[in-house]
């Protein structure tokens, strides 16, 4: 049987793969917020029971949070474990989107067709890709070209709380020989990408609190201590005019990049004034002295992704609150310690806080940066099938994201990840209008049936 | 007809007072919010009937904002103008609130009866003391004892965008040989006070725009300016470490008081641990070398009322914001020009604000800061008269409220104002929770007509 019977069913198939992915979008699954809960269930289920009418032997595994899929199915010596997740980011602010988030519509635009709504690309869309890559192979041939374990979880974007003492029970069953994660996205546009980088986090929540109530500012102004101003001193510091990040130690295990990989990146066909006029930008942010693609592949960030205190509604309040709140998250790599760097975070804040304020601290997430071993075969055997696909030369690049996962299938199960993504730049994820070209939608489930075939 | 006739009445129908002053505020005059607009006109339509039944000639002034009421009533050759307002703060959290803040309540406490409820103190319960004053001299003696004019509003807590244009049309309408207003507090609980000095204020909210849409801070960390980041260093600049505001010609205008009056002030009963400790703190916040006292009544201060941006619902969301925003306000002193600060605060953040990132400014409101020239009589007059009540020594005090109203009159009418209010430093008003003291509306009551029939 020809890998081209495949491909053809995959082109054939389409707007059928379409329609199934518009149907997944459908349900909620916003894993951070607990009203939530029922969507996400619904969305695993909906899952569990697509993988067996495909052929696998899936199972939905109930959590303290959501629910993990595990599933297998194929036979053969080569064993591949796919990952991806189901859950998807909340969609505030609803005002900015041009349709609703959960209605996901087919658009025409310049640079050709998309789905648009929440999950479109992250993950649903990408997890898709695999998926209807085994459903293609299922039609043709009648069964999975090699043996295949699924493993979905359902909380990426809440920080995973139950990801690592779920794997460390499962650690035998996630054994395979190379795992392949489709959460990643395309250096450009017609350069197919395998990440071999991944920056790791630390997110977190902080309080600062002053009086013990709300106070007038006419009659309190001056006397009482305001925690707002308290957050934004501690806060407004935390950068060095030339970017770096001045929390004490935050470089001491970030190591430099060797030459020939900083040639490989700067040699790729990357616009550095395009990536950033497109959000509307024009000057680098980060360090100084690094490259656009060093700012987000190799080097360690700090970033306030939330922050609250006082009267935020119309008009105006003359108050001083009690309480001032922050989100923050630092994006980690090299062999970064989130420990240390939460300890040296805490102490930062510390230093900026006077007498009458406390601060509360909790931790959201955490996560090491990941590196792989690319001298797996599996990884050239992939690269040359999406060359193959793309017509185009597949690079190993890095990646800004938090991707734990592929640092929790090396520590826990010893496994090696290919990520290999079809995402672009514009895709808006975590961002109001989210898409996924068809074309990343279509041509991803090709690289599969190319992958899938080449490591069978 | 003797003063203690009268006095006797207000003591034998305090509960009907008290009665009235609960309807009044079940009706929900929050006019920062545009959703309340109904409910603030019906406020106003309560008080113009009230006013009727009791004399007054009374009627409601529609204006592009909320109402006014002008009401004029009682002959002779003493003319008073009597201001209040008759809008609310508005009331969130609402989790902090015991009950709900548009459900009157009366409650013991350990400092004896209290009236619970968003305008128990600021402003329906002061503004119903004299009412209830005037309500008296009707009931006892059939008439007022002397000319009175009534001028309410219904966006104090607003910025008072109507109040000068209507002001300005209204001058002749508006004179009188002294105003009266209720909206001050007694320095302590058996001090009564005359607040002759009060800070003006600039509030203004102002946004920091970055990318052109939200980022996902894997992606985009690093190599985007985070608006936040902007924000935060420059609000975080804006207090020195001894205190003061950092602001170019921010201290320009601002006089050094005279040393008798700062000796008086330092005379007075007032207690800065305990002032302090009451709202859960123990150290002055402002100026170093300045009392409490000097920090609210005769300094002036920079606080940021509230901010905002990015992802603040529950969870975590690695989102780089678009934009940021803030509110700010300062409170003025002496001769400090609301048009140069607000130019001095533009120039700060505009030095924070990199190539990409955009400043949008927005004023709420400005009012310079009002000093009263207290050798028109009626000033002793009213403080004897006072004493009388409290017994104990009436004084001239300053306070760290705006209440513009106060300059206006001087500079839109040519009127002086004695400022005479009731409240208590534990009144929580703008906040969660508020009281009034039954002592301070049935004495404030009284107050008032002790004072109305000493200027007749």
């Amino acid at each position: 049987m020809s890998l081209d019977a495949i491909l053809d069913h995959v082109d054939s198939d389409l707007e059928n793969s379409i329609a199934r992915l518009m149907d997944l979008m459908r349900i909620e699954s916003i894993s951070t917020d607990p009203e939530y809960a029922e969507d996400c269930k619904a969305t695993a289920e909906w899952l569990v029971d697509d993988l067996n009418s495909i052929g696998f032997d899936a199972e939905l595994r109930i959590t303290p949070g959501h629910p993990m899929i595990m599933a297998t199915g194929g036979d053969g010596t080569t064993h591949t474990l796919f990952y991806g997740h189901y859950d998807v980011q909340p969609v505030d602010p609803l005002t900015l989107w041009g349709n609703p988030p959960f209605e996901p519509s087919l658009e025409e635009t310049k640079n050709g067709p998309v789905i648009r709504g929440r999950g479109a690309s992250d993950d649903k869309g990408q997890l898709m890709t695999f998926i209807e890559a085994c459903r293609a192979f299922k039609a043709v041939k009648g069964a999975l070209p090699l043996k295949i374990s699924i493993f979905f979880e359902g909380e990426e974007e809440s920080g995973s709380p139950s990801l690592i003492p779920y794997m460390m029970e499962h650690a035998e069953e996630l054994k395979a020989d190379v795992a392949l994660i489709c959460d990643t996205g395309m250096v450009e546009k017609n350069t197919p990408s395998i990440v071999t980088m991944l920056r790791g986090m630390v997110s977190q929540e902080i309080t600062i609190k002053g009086p013990n109530k709300d106070l007038h500012s006419g009659m309190y102004g001056g006397p009482s201590i305001n925690p707002i101003r308290v957050l934004t001193k501690a806060l407004g510091a935390l950068h060095a005019d030339n970017g770096t990040v001045t929390l004490d130690g935050f470089y001491d295990a970030v190591p430099e990049l060797p030459e020939q990989i900083i040639n490989q990146w700067n040699n790729l066909d990357f616009d550095e004034n395009n990536f950033l006029s497109e959000v509307g930008l024009s000057v680098p942010a980060g360090e100084k002295d690094r490259s656009i693609l060093e700012q987000i592949w190799s080097r360690p960030t700090a970033e306030v992704n939330g922050i609250w205190g006082g009267y935020t509604g119309e008009g105006f309040k003359t108050v001083i609150p009690s309480e001032a709140h922050a989100k923050v998250s630092f994006r980690l790599v090299g062999q970064q310690d989130p420990e240390k760097i939460q300890a040296s975070f805490k102490k930062h804040l510390e230093s900026f806080l006077p007498a009458d304020c406390s601060l509360e601290y909790k931790l959201h997430g955490s996560s090491m940066a990941a590196n792989m071993a690319i001298d797996n075969p599996a990884f050239e055997i992939a690269r040359n099938a999406l060359s193959n696909e793309w017509d185009n030369s597949g690079v190993y690049v890095g990646c800004g994201g938090s991707i734990p996962i592929a640092r929790h299938f090396q520590k826990i199960v010893g496994l090696e990840s290919m990520l290999i993504g079809f995402a672009q730049d514009d895709d808006s994820i975590h961002s109001p209008n989210e898409k996924y070209d068809i074309r990343s939608f279509h041509k991803g489930i090709r690289s599969w049936v190319r992958i899938l075939y080449a490591l069978a």
